[in-house]
């Protein structure tokens, strides 16, 4: 059976010279596979054009924009996740959805190869080949720039040996992966860690120090979903798309971070990802009212495995399925209302409101309307500290 | 044996009016002890003096300000200690101290009884108990205003029926506690949790909005201890009092939460600790360049756990130890230094430096000088994800 | 409204005086509930009738058997409950079922009360009380033991006061707590921690030097819960009477432990539970061929919090209902056979089988057939170990 | 500079012949090292003596087993070390330990390469490999079962080829490693899950079924390590001895398991570990009656992830030596004496007593001399049941 490559295409000159690459090194045919993920630049109908004029057997564009809100950012709402309890696993979880179609456009146009462009030192080659050997491990994987060290300098003189007529713009200094919940970069001169971002390398933010007047807005959730702002019914895709321009006119969601890779290395990213962080901020002030104390403590554990399993390539794992079922029934009373301001770069909660709320005012009050009954807490804090005051008292007298 | 009550005394009026209740409840006497934590206001001699003029036989003032810092700050510093990943256990670390120095005014002073003003509801109280308790079983403990629903009216009612001069403000609508590492408010208008904070209540920190240029600087770690700032030498509690200063300057710190307490309500908490947040934020950011990722990623949830076991009031008891064991053992090499930005309530790390970095250059570049050995990476992610290949290939294929 | 107390009846002298007690002390009438939760012993119309006798105004009977097998023993053996990592959870898990029969009897027969026979030191209390205050918080409490220090002799005393025709065999020296999930046993003599327990304590178990011959037997699982036996389809029920009998008959599942109760203070305890230790066992072993690796892990650490929050009374908490939704999503596959031998105590795993396997042969094996590519062990070793590598080289040339 | 392999030297076939082997690939020199871990069989002067008669430029035999004993079992004892909560990782500790000897053996003998027989679908030579790695990334890797793959009957043939006098036994089915602290064996027919082991594999342990009469014994652990037995004095090693001994006689430590390996792939494992069990099952309920609850709680967890770093090769990792510094922190007071019976398979702890205990009998008798305050109770099962009483009152209320 002759070769035939899936490939996750991106429009750019890599994937692009890619495609004859690939087709030359199979002896086979390639299929372009590109997704609106929410990126924005170029639109996608060129893309696909690009891929069939550099080769590409079929291209294939599919707007994945609501299927990533809905079954990649919601969880990550859900699960406030957070990377090492900053990174809200921007490039993590859209690796794979585009394995999902890639592996459904390979069952669909006989494929028998499945190719990206990642290198072998970052987390995204774990993510697709994990995710294609856990989806259909009948397909080989192809990852031309790790495994044939294929370079943008082998790329460009590839290019030109075959006569492709590439647009070959002065390289920017900059690597970046972008989408609706968030925009990674790279770049060389961040590589020393003393070095501070300049202002040239953000997208999706403005200056925190623009000095724009304060916004204060409410995003109601149902079930732990985000569905209206400001009273406006919103799709999650809508709210993410919202809460990234209004945030990113505050210039809030930028990180600056040392991140511990998979491989085993740190390096230094910047972030930007003013609707995630917003949304995640407020999903967590409202789990702070709808969640009981036990349940809430533990399920920040849950949500820190959660964004490890994720971060490490493990969508599709047994592992990241359990915790989900965790945290799935943990947000059916996660509904209501929270104020917040964006400003400056800060996000300020400053109120909340629920019918599903476990706050009681009169438990809590001080004043008129105290319902709680002080006399249960001598005995209450006698034996919450028991063993501990008979573990000291051990201490003190023990003899060997 | 008559009645010795050590009383942990405030210098406010309840705690004022209970010292001839106290005596005249147990028949006894009433020691005043009051411990200076950096929480400024009135100056402690007269604090001292109106113990006495109140009818306390010894009345006896600590400046604790350096123990707290390096005893008590320094390894919630070290734990990145937030309850609820938030808050900075402004009023959890302090009853300990209080605790211990209650004790031993107990041992010196004969006392046979310790004293608190807590109310039933709150955490002090079994921060306050559980540590006596810890520390000397053997002394009685008097909470007059949970056991005896002892008043701020009762209180006034009982100083004028026996002709005790205090003097009666205009009550304040706030309650507050406050020490070097932070502020702590609550207030009627709160308990309706849609309701804003108003600009009256903060003492620590300006508005976020005033438009102040931001405030770069460099915090020096040692071991995971702050030691200078700016190139200058600190103690620690001389860097919690700048970083109050410049970062309370800046709008830095604020917190408007509502919290899980020990006894099983949640209440709206509003906190201020400029210096806390700002030496977590950099100690965070040292500890991610210093740390291995496996222990990074279990140190999280050890930090966690310590904050719960502090908040929870077990300060003194065998988990909290080990814990501290724990965390000790990752400090050594938690040295270097974080730039970071004060502005408008924001706290941005934007460059780090340490000999004692895990980062490396050569292994994280894209550039001239890449040593990371990239074949490698194949078998790795081929052999991370093999168990769950062969889970999804079971879920694929079983049959019963 | 005038009281009526529903109280949880076990047929025993304590809570048969308390009859007439509870009516007396509230000025109301009791309804007696009494649950078979194949305890065995008396037959439950005796029970029934000196509810009667003794002056109750109803006395209900409810075979409860199956639904205890079906709904709390086993999601017992499909979290592998083990408290301590040894203690099946025999009395923890049968509360929460009796709560649920006196909380809907209590609605039935208009009940204001509800009544349990439990001391102040003991970890049923809670288990009940907590039970009744989450099922229906208007339900008042009466715990005589605790609150009106109702002890046997006041019993005894009382019943001769009224008149009560009491049956007044030698007191037992033991104080037992059985079902058919387990049976527990506390007595005066083994709160010395050194005496070794005596043969007269046992009743579910033959003592294991016996020297009958090995029984070897067969249990299938499906989604994680046993449904044959030898090849016998059993009831969740027939399952765990049936290895009550044959493993009680090789002396399995006695246990001697302290433990550590929720009131804070540890307790000599002694268990006997062969169909639940068995069970266990086996389902561990069948657990271990079908959970992929990381979820094993983490479905440990979820087992044992479980395990926690049963044992500390929290049957119906958020929590434990949460980590029920993590462990339910992991039984899926859990399905197959477990050879295993009884004897003298003992129980070894021998054999197992399951086409829900995640055990391969071919990946295994180091014969003719190893489908399993070596070559890509060397880069995973690499990368696996690579950031312990690089924080030993930064330990080791560290300087300040 | 030319090659000197330092090779991990067992005696046997496999290494014998690479000894000439590695000569030849790497035209260098082999420095042979073997350590004495307790293993028995051959003595250690002919295994010296084989490996120069096989080429070796230098042979060095140490005797390693109380260094074993007390700084990699004694840890495990601590740790209560158990993988999958049963397999006391008889391998996994004594590889660190061959590879600390082998880095210094190279250290001393200008060794450039270090060389074990791991095949690479194993723990071992990760185990190996990460241990170079981090003791001295500096050393090259051989491993030609792995990498050259080197197999049994490869060596047979090279061994002809250059006259190599070995001796070649009627090959074992079984695949063994032994060491003081147990015995693990694979064989060909245990790959099929169904077959139970047969009686001829086992070499430290009798058949339970012999019908020996019972062996009461009496453990006396110091800070947590056993330091008597039956009242005389013992070191760690003869503790380990003492209890392979005598818990062998009665068949006391056998496995018989599914492992996760970490590789990815499940493996069938036989192992005996009769003093590992003995001494691990007694340290267990020492620490039940001289840890506090939460402690205890805690420790179980890092118990479990210290034996998932051990197992996968970190023992020299940061992680593993942060948990040990939470182990070590609550050993102090693991002081006293167990009482266990073996007899036919099984240990039966029966009795316990501690100057260092926890246990109070005046609070958990029932009997003449209690001094728990029962009237404490009401009010700790209040509040401790608070917070799920309000969640399941807003679950029946919740609206939307």
């Amino acid at each position: 059976m002759s070769a035939r490559v899936v490939l996750a295409y991106s429009g750019g000159l890599d994937t692009t010279v890619a495609i004859p690459y690939l087709a030359k090194m199979t002896g086979g045919e390639v299929v372009a596979v590109s997704l609106d993920l929410g990126q924005g630049g170029e639109d996608m109908e060129s893309v696909r054009q690009r891929a069939l004029d550099s080769g590409a057997v079929e291209s294939i564009v599919i707007d994945a924009r609501d299927e990533f809100a809905d079954e990649y950012c919601l969880p990550t709402i859900k699960a406030n996740g957070m990377y090492m309890k900053q990174y809200p696993l921007v490039s993590a979880i859209s690796r794979p959805l585009i394995v999902k179609h890639l592996v459904e456009a390979a069952k669909e146009h006989g494929g028998t190869h499945v190719s990206h462009g990642c290198t072998g030192k970052g987390n995204d080659q774990v993510r697709f080949e994990v995710g294609f050997r856990n989806a259909n491990p009948d397909l080989e994987i192809i990852a031309p720039a790790r495994d044939y060290a294929w370079t943008r300098d082998k790329a460009i003189a590839f290019a030109e040996e075959i006569d492709l007529p590439i647009e070959q713009s002065a390289s920017s200094p900059f690597s970046i992966d972008q989408n609706v919940w968030g925009r990674a970069i790279e770049t060389g001169y961040l590589e020393d860690l003393w070095n501070a971002p300049t202002k040239d390398i953000y997208a999706y933010t403005e200056e925190p120090t623009l000095g724009n007047a304060p916004d204060e807005l409410i995003i109601s959730f149902e079930g732990g979903k985000p569905v209206a702002i400001d009273g406006k019914p919103v799709t999650v895709l809508e709210a993410i798309e919202e809460l990234n321009r209004r945030g990113g006119a505050q210039g809030v969601g930028r990180l600056d971070m040392v991140e511990d890779r998979l491989v085993g290395i740190k390096s230094r990213e910047i972030y930007e990802a003013p609707g995630a962080m917003i949304l995640i901020k407020a999903h967590e002030a409202l789990e702070d009212v709808t969640l009981e104390r036990e349940l809430a403590r533990y399920k920040r554990l849950v949500d820190a495995r959660w964004s490890e399993e994720v971060y490490d390539g493990l969508w599709f794992g047994p592992l990241k399925r359990s915790l989900d079922a965790f945290i799935d029934s943990t947000q059916e009373h996660v509904t209501g209302d929270i104020r917040l301001v964006l400003h400056a770069g800060s996000i300020t909660v400053n109120g909340r409101r629920s019918n599903h709320s476990l706050y009681d005012f009169n438990l809590a009050t001080y004043d008129t309307g105290d319902t709680f009954d002080q006399t249960m807490a001598k005995g209450f804090v006698k034996l919450h500290g028991l063993s501990s005051e008979i573990a000291n008292k051990r201490d003190r007298e023990a003899t060997n």
